[in-house]
């Protein structure tokens, strides 16, 4: 049976399954269809799905809810919202019968010196058979900042359906993914079918800022919740296109504040402008010479860090289906850093980049502002991958800052600092979790899905990995255009469906890895 | 009577004065020592002085009054305060008895094609003797932004006293000189004594964002309340020193907006660095290229227009009173950009400069964000000096920032606006109404005043000069050190209510000029 063909009898059976639904028939006609087009566990996915389906309404409502709260955490003047976000998100589970608790992991340390508490991680458990694998799916309700003035079209915490496609902050990050993995239980519960593998969950509230204080709370419960934890599972990322994908490894961060003082306090440029040396063109100076505009980075030591391309990965990134022309349009540029696609997913994935993200002390609101600002603080950061190291980018970094700022001959003050560091992870593509994420893909949506790269980071996995020594997948159900950290996030209807039944699917799966490959 | 003796003579009458009317003594006891001081108005000053010392602390409250309305102009979220604040300023000269009109100056256009009432232009007159010079004192009552996280130590529309200096936005610039003026015409009033010369005002609420709407309206009532205006006061700059100042030039101001836009949107660092050209770095690549550490202009055609520093200029800074270190604490920076007074001042009045004074549209907030922002405005402005013309220099910038970034080959698109052009202005310091200036300074401060330019700009000078034809003078009563829009602005008991003092010497003084000398 050709993919082509395996595709239609999935929409087929789903479609007659929606029908007989909506008509009030007998199920029961169904099974004779579908044993035509898949495994044991065709019967049960066909009826799973099914369930998904006729729930779709109250599943866009429960993320409107989740949406609506700013649980934004790198803004501590929303950390009630966070905190509310964590208890939702615990009594969810407790609602379903889980052994849930809200994990205590301290304080945060504000610049100011001042202490305030960080979000509650959220653990729960669902089984717990010895004789059956253990799944702990990590995932977080934290979300970037959005403010209707940054160039949404809707208000971003008021999910928004257009077209099928539910805009608002978090909505893909990560918020629908996590609530896809609930209601995947959930769907086994209601058809009161055994949930193929135990399946914990583990909920922070705190990953857009750098999982403040989660591996401390992992390293904790090493011997304790993550003591039975076979596999671990992620959902915090996208698709590549408009196939479903597998991602097997990750860039790290290292993000940098370059902060330069001047004057004791801001000063009027006209009264002030010509006498003194003023810290933004001392700080703008030395921005410049981070990466040239074709993409070089100047820092020494950066470049020659990195893993040559190996002739394999050429090889995946030439064969992995990508369109250059569709990017480019959804980004919305007429040229990218690069005009061939292995030049491209290679940069977008492999290879280290800077982006300076903006500064902070300068005037940045809309209007005329005559100011001198007396300090101002840059924030960039360089991607980190393979052979990079945090600690050694760190003094790379700041050494050359230092000297490129020296030869100013500036009177102000530079400090560097870097913030978050972040290492890079790299998964094997041949380990039975990435067999079985193949096999619920091809369930799901009748096809191979793309194994790929994410050039985001989430901290997380190296964890888990290095210290942790778990295997890890990572599996997205998010779409390729969601716009995550930026204006008009979303997901469609048809990622988060689809997706709560890739999870569902993928439960079935790893419940047939032999016990022995752990 | 030398100088010192003089000075403490005017104390010694003034204490006397003030401990005179504390204890309810007659004050009939004064003239016989105030006649030593001064010349026929010396008893009239005397009288006024003591009723400003007097009411200081009704003057304070004023001034908290107006500053608690946050009227800034930049901020179209603010303009019902701005409204406000015009509504109490006319109600405030009504009470008085004055004529006063609240003008309609039309709307403002916003970027994105809104249109904003503006605020009213308030004029007001005392007195239409044709036998009497007429002044129009202008000023404005609408302020920098100010929000409490910029730094300031108190709430910066709650005016705070500490150790005798009032702190708050628009606290000196420019709300306590245009009360001092109010009060001086309202002390004459208590005290039944016939105002010198007629008093017109003019306040508007759109100076610090270049005065929209003014020049219009200015023009249109040329032949009715100009008409007959002999003489512009303009109060609105500092003092260089402890000493009082005259200002007899501006320099001008060119405001530019460069934005760059590259993507539709914002994007993930993680998912799109290293693929995309990110406007940032354009931006931060052709903002590199504006000046030199050295602070050398790069802009070709710039330095060429600028007038050669003359002999008596060189002369007339090199005798200027003026502490270099005190300048460097106050700022508090270890290194200027000159270490020679007369380049310093040279540089601070009569050279042009570059200031860089934010970037719109990328992260400025506190906190990590990993974002390439799509579209980054910076805002820079050159200040004008004699002989610039600020139609060239539009060009100039133009030409050379879209020189500089097609050498970059980016697919980014950069444009280049100039949102202010005002030119610099400059008095002849021998006019009479510059000799009125010294003279009052004599009375009240018993000494000479400085004779000093200002850095900064007051556009609404050249209107005055060249379009309407009138002379005009800056008299400053605003401290070297009052911090103007910068954090933790303020003005001292001292400079408001001895300024209040100088307006009141400098009306009488005003009225000596000959009328043939007009």
């Amino acid at each position: 049976m050709s993919r082509q063909q395996h595709r239609s009898l999935v929409c087929l059976a789903e479609e007659m399954s929606h029908t007989l639904a909506v008509e009030k028939m007998n199920l029961l006609v169904l099974p004779s269809i579908l044993l035509v087009i898949s495994t044991a566990h065709a019967f049960q996915y066909a009826e799973l799905a099914q369930y998904i389906d006729s729930h779709q309404e109250e599943y866009v409502e429960v993320l409107r809810n989740w949406v609506a709260i700013e649980s934004d955490s790198s803004n501590i003047l929303k950390r009630p919202d966070l905190h509310r976000m964590m208890e939702i998100t615990a009594q969810k589970l407790r609602l379903m019968g889980g052994t849930v608790e809200l994990v205590d992991i301290g304080v945060q340390e504000l610049p100011g010196g001042q202490m305030i508490a960080l979000p509650k991680v959220v653990t729960a458990q669902f089984g717990n058979d010895s004789n059956k694998h253990t799944v702990c799916v990590y995932g977080h309700v934290d979300v970037q900042p959005a403010k209707l003035e940054d160039g949404w079209a809707t208000d971003p915490y008021n999910l928004t359906d257009i077209n099928g496609n539910l805009y608002g902050r978090g909505a893909s990050d990560n918020k629908a993914p996590v609530l896809a993995w609930i209601h995947a239980v959930e769907a086994y519960q209601a058809l009161n079918m055994e949930l193929p593998v135990n399946v914990k969950f583990l909920i922070e509230g705190m990953e857009e800022t750098g999982s403040n204080g989660l591996d401390a709370m992992i390293l904790a419960q090493r011997d304790t919740f993550f003591s039975d934890v076979d596999y671990i599972i992620i959902s915090d990322c996208s698709w590549l296109g408009q196939r479903p994908a597998l991602t097997y490894g990750t860039r790290g961060n290292c993000y940098f504040f370059a902060e330069v003082e001047g004057p004791k306090q801001d000063l009027h440029s006209g009264v002030y402008g010509g006498t003194v040396i003023e810290p933004m063109t001392d700080l703008i100076g030395i921005l410049d010479t981070l990466i040239t505009p074709s993409g070089k980075i100047l820092i020494p030591g950066i470049r020659e860090a990195v893993a040559p391309l190996s002739d394999e990965e050429w090889k995946l990134y030439q064969d992995i289906d990508f369109d250059m022309d569709n990017y480019k349009n959804k980004i919305g540029v007429s040229q990218l850093m690069y005009s061939n696609k292995v030049d491209l997913l290679a940069h977008m994935w492999r290879y280290p980049t800077v982006s300076i993200h903006g500064i902070e002390g300068a005037f940045s609101d809309p209007g005329t502002k005559t100011v001198i600002p007396a300090k101002v603080t840059a924030k960039f950061s360089i991607r980190q991958v393979p052979n990079m190291d945090p600690a050694v980018v760190k003094k790379q970094v700041s050494d050359y800052l230092h000297s490129v700022f020296a030869k100013r001959k500036s009177p102000n003050k530079l400090k560097v600092t870097m913030v978050i560091g972040a290492k890079p992870w790299l998964a094997d593509t041949q380990h039975p979790l990435y067999e079985a994420g193949k096999a619920a893909a091809k369930t799901v949506f009748g096809m191979d899905p793309d194994l790929i790269r994410e050039g985001g980071t989430i901290p997380i996995a190296r964890t888990f990995q290095d210290v942790m020594e778990k295997s890890i997948i990572m599996l997205p159900i998010g779409g390729f255009d969601d716009g995550l950290h930026s204006q008009n996030e979303k997901i469609s209807r048809y990622n988060y469906i689809e997706g709560t039944k890739l999870f569902i699917a993928y439960l079935n799966e790893v419940a047939q890895i032999k016990k022995t490959v752990m």
